[in-house]
């Protein structure tokens, strides 16, 4: 369905495009501004909500109760057809994009403009610039047809850019409303991660318990794809995300295999938890593939971890492979009980006492850190001393664990050399794809679920719903077929003891070592390490053949549930 | 035109393939197995070959006549419609991939056998493995449509593999001739870059000198872009490898404009030229590139080209622009007299002193080199000490020149900010896009070139020329409009002064100043610099917008032609 009011402008390849920054379009963004996103039936027609059981919480229900006492319990609500459409509303709606990017932002924006335009006429959409921050400071652009025109079904957060800052103390608080206060807002709709998404339940919360009309709607945004739970099957960006990075792991797996003599080891992006990792090691089969939460559960040191990697590079040398590919979570280091112990106490040490070029410092290590840290190569010791942040702590992001890697491996490999073991040959190759999966064009798949996240906000701010997580599902299905929805932010929520308080939080949806995809991978990695099965997943395609693949992940949870 | 004797297998997603290792396709893959290509018009009928006038040299054509006494002065040779077919001719053909990998190479050995097929039936296609030294020790494998069919339009070298031997020493001449012998090969095809090209053509002469009956035609080989004259306009892989690293540039870009923190420094595969940086430059609009050819050329220092990036980042910043993009090619530093210098000074000074701690050695330094190894920083100083290659010499390839000028980045800024004369804040992300732009799928052109280049090798072929290297022309006109031929590789050659001999060469193409692309980049890079005019070209496609455009470099060198 395209939207009639979008301006049928010129955007052909070359003309310039104001609003952009007077951006150059190239052939294939510009189709993609053009392109049409189907809607699923029950966005088609007027529509009403039914409501579902009254609802719990992800954990500490007491607390959470206490927490959230005007919003807990609210029951899921999905979108049903109905014969009556909604009242004729002029709503005021503002929008934010909190966090990093992932691809699809700014179609969940144009959802709502067109929502509100087909089915709230007269209404206003208010973007508040540079995340959180803009709501604060109630810095804000109004979105209309033209502004938002060239962003559709593009890439990025640039419409009205992000920000990563926190709506947490009384007076920030205070700020908010004073904001939705001035601008007459009926509805927010606060597109983030799951901080973002915590925060805009406290902001719906504090609305609602201060008797604001001002209502608060999420929305499911993070490439790392650990903001999920059963009726929330996905967020957006990680399939666009996923799908860049495995082009990228198929390339180099052809290369591997051409050449014959290169190990490349591929960090990928994805700190807390490994679906990224998982779901490229679902689409392009590497020989080697590390899952941070596996790691974690068997409690597996670094070296088990580089035995593990020896291992296979030894047996695929037996059959003359002295080549291969490996994936490794950015986020790997942080699921090593024994790495975080010996930065704890390096920490300690920097902070209180002298680092001696003798070495008669890490007398203070404890036995078991000490090993590690003499295991570890060189330039990752130096690297552990030297680079910190401003409170002076180890900065662990920095560290490049796939270059560690390699240089472990190679220790290893020369020692098994020396035995006997092994009588290949090794040649690492690092890389870290992060950046350029978060601002990629949106695929098919994005596109249209971002559209319809956005519609659906759209649609449950209208009926007067806060406090929901926008909720699209059945992705698998035909588009017409998905289920439209919104899920009580309250049910995803836990509570973490800080000091001395309960905090609410969204808990992340790790990897799950009795889900579909980590058991499907288990069960075809040994095949993967020794043979050579590699798949190459090609560029995204906008048309024809594969361009309307779901993810592994995505396809094999919701096989499980069915 | 698809070939009819193709078996039109099941290919589908996830079906096994054999022959390609049991390797199982992804949908996108699948299709590209599939897809057909189209001919240009004259390789769809008879033809007959047409010369053009006695060729030359590309330098000291005496010496060239001198070293190929037998193929000096060779005509060009064009293919023309004819009412008479060639006779039908059993022919024993070999073909060799040579050289780092370009996307397409197996597109070449398709279209050979194709051509076999169709015009000279019962013929035999042997591909050597691993490269040249596959013809030395005779190792190869017979081609057939079963073990072709799976690589067709596929990415990688894998269908043979490749290797970096030459054919060099009369030794090696020898094995060569005695393979040729033994497979009773009525001609050869060499797949590679300007080496290969040259090492083909000394088989060429060699085999011609002795009366063999092997003929020899190149193809011409690089995603460098470094292999071209104005009858080979350009050289394969290259179309692919530059639109994948600039799908990867222009998503940075997005990311830069998105978050408005970042500097992103990318460096791009292309240790000879910089035709790779300068046309992702032209389709993505970066705010610096640095272009080798022009550093050499203006005879810059790196404390030169360190000022003209942190000149522009000052003038970004006084308009609140603290984020960009800045494309660096991977041979900038080879470009740099005073680092070659440097660099020299260093391999002496390792190779016969001892370096002491206190400093001393620097003293051997010049006072040119000692200035400038100061300049560097501290990281780049320990490289150039501590990494050498089994010679003891400095490892230049191994320098990571994107962090280099990051850090001298970072220092000069500092210093203008302690001068008043910067307030900006400069935050530095490095990136290197190379092996996933070898092994890509090739993009329609490459495909349909690569094709056209192979098809037209086994007319040379079948027609009795040897010392050729297989051209297709006029490609930017529709495919059925291409010019097939063959131009002399003596032509292309010049010679240099090694070892007291002059040695023949084929004289790699760099960017020229003068020339239509770089004169374009440089007319508009100052906008580039200080507006955002970023482009994103998006993921390659193989149907659609976009699908069939060819480089901005080819467009702007065959417009300025014509």
């Amino acid at each position: 369905m395209a939207p009639s009011y979008v301006p049928n402008g010129n955007l052909s390849a070359g003309s310039s495009v104001t609003g952009r920054f007077a951006n150059v379009y190239s052939e294939v963004q510009s189709s993609r501004v053009h392109h049409s996103l189907p809607l699923p039936s029950v966005l088609k027609t007027s529509f009403s909500l039914v409501d579902g059981p009254r609802s719990s919480a992800a954990g500490n229900p007491d607390e959470i109760a206490k927490l959230f006492p005007h919003l807990f319990g609210q029951p899921s609500a999905t979108l049903v057809p109905s014969e009556t459409p909604l009242p004729d509303q002029k709503l005021k709606i503002g929008v934010v994009l909190s966090g990093g990017q992932a691809p699809g932002g700014h179609n969940v924006i144009s959802g709502i403009f067109d929502y509100l335009q087909e089915r709230a006429k007269g209404s206003t959409l208010y973007g508040f610039r540079g995340g959180p921050a803009g709501i604060m400071k109630c810095k804000y652009v109004e979105l209309n047809s033209d502004y938002i025109y060239p962003y559709r079904n593009q890439g990025g957060f640039d419409m009205i850019c992000s920000g990563r800052d926190k709506i947490e103390t009384p007076e920030q608080f205070k700020q908010a409303e004073e904001t939705t206060k001035k601008l007459d807002l009926d509805g927010l709709v606060v597109i983030g991660g799951d901080d973002s998404n915590t925060n805009a339940c406290l902001l719906a919360e504090n609305f609602r318990s201060k008797n604001l009309k001002t209502r608060v709607i999420g929305c499911p945004k993070t490439i790392d794809g650990d903001l999920k739970c059963k009726e929330v099957p996905t967020s957006f960006g990680f399939d666009t995300a996923c799908k860049i990075y495995s082009e990228m792991i198929g390339n180099v797996m052809v290369d591997a295999r051409s050449t014959g003599k290169y190990y490349h080891f591929v960090r990928l992006m994805g700190r807390a938890a490994s679906h990224i990792t998982l779901e490229c090691a679902l689409q392009t089969h590497p020989n080697i593939t590390i899952i941070g939460e596996e790691v974690a559960a068997k409690k597996l040191t670094l070296k088990n971890v580089t035995d593990y990697i020896v291992d296979v590079i030894c047996k695929r040398a037996a059959v003359n492979y002295n080549y291969g590919v490996i994936l490794i979570p950015e986020g790997l280091i942080d699921f090593i009980p024994e790495v975080q112990q010996l930065i704890a106490e390096l920490n300690e040490i920097l902070a209180h006492d002298i680092v001696d070029e003798g070495g008669l410092w890490k007398k203070k290590l404890t036995d078991q850190s000490l090993k590690l840290f003499e295991f570890l190569p060189q330039a990752i010791q130096e690297q552990l001393m030297l680079e910190r942040d401003p409170h002076g702590n180890v900065q662990v992001a920095k560290i490049e664990t796939e270059k560690m890697l390699i240089q472990m491996a190679e220790t290893e490999l020369e020692k098994r050399k020396q035995e006997g073991k092994y009588r290949g040959e090794f040649r690492g190759q690092s890389h870290f794809f992060g950046y350029e999966g978060r601002c990629g064009l949106p695929t098919n798949f994005d596109a249209t679920y971002c559209y319809a996240l956005g519609y659906g906000a759209g649609a449950l701010l209208h009926s007067g719903k806060t406090g929901l997580i926008s909720s699209v599902r059945n992705l698998c299905a035909p588009v017409e077929d998905w289920i439209v929805g919104g899920t009580a932010l309250t049910s995803l929520m836990d509570v973490e003891r800080r000091h001395g308080k309960f905090k609410p939080v969204i808990k992340k949806a790790m990897v799950e070592l009795q889900g579909a995809p980590f058991k499907k991978f288990a069960s075809l990695r040994d095949e993967w390490a020794l043979k050579n099965c590699y798949v190459s997943p090609g560029p995204i395609q906008f048309s024809g053949p594969g361009s309307d693949a779901v993810s592994h992940t995505l396809r094999l949870e919701l096989e499980s549930q069915a």
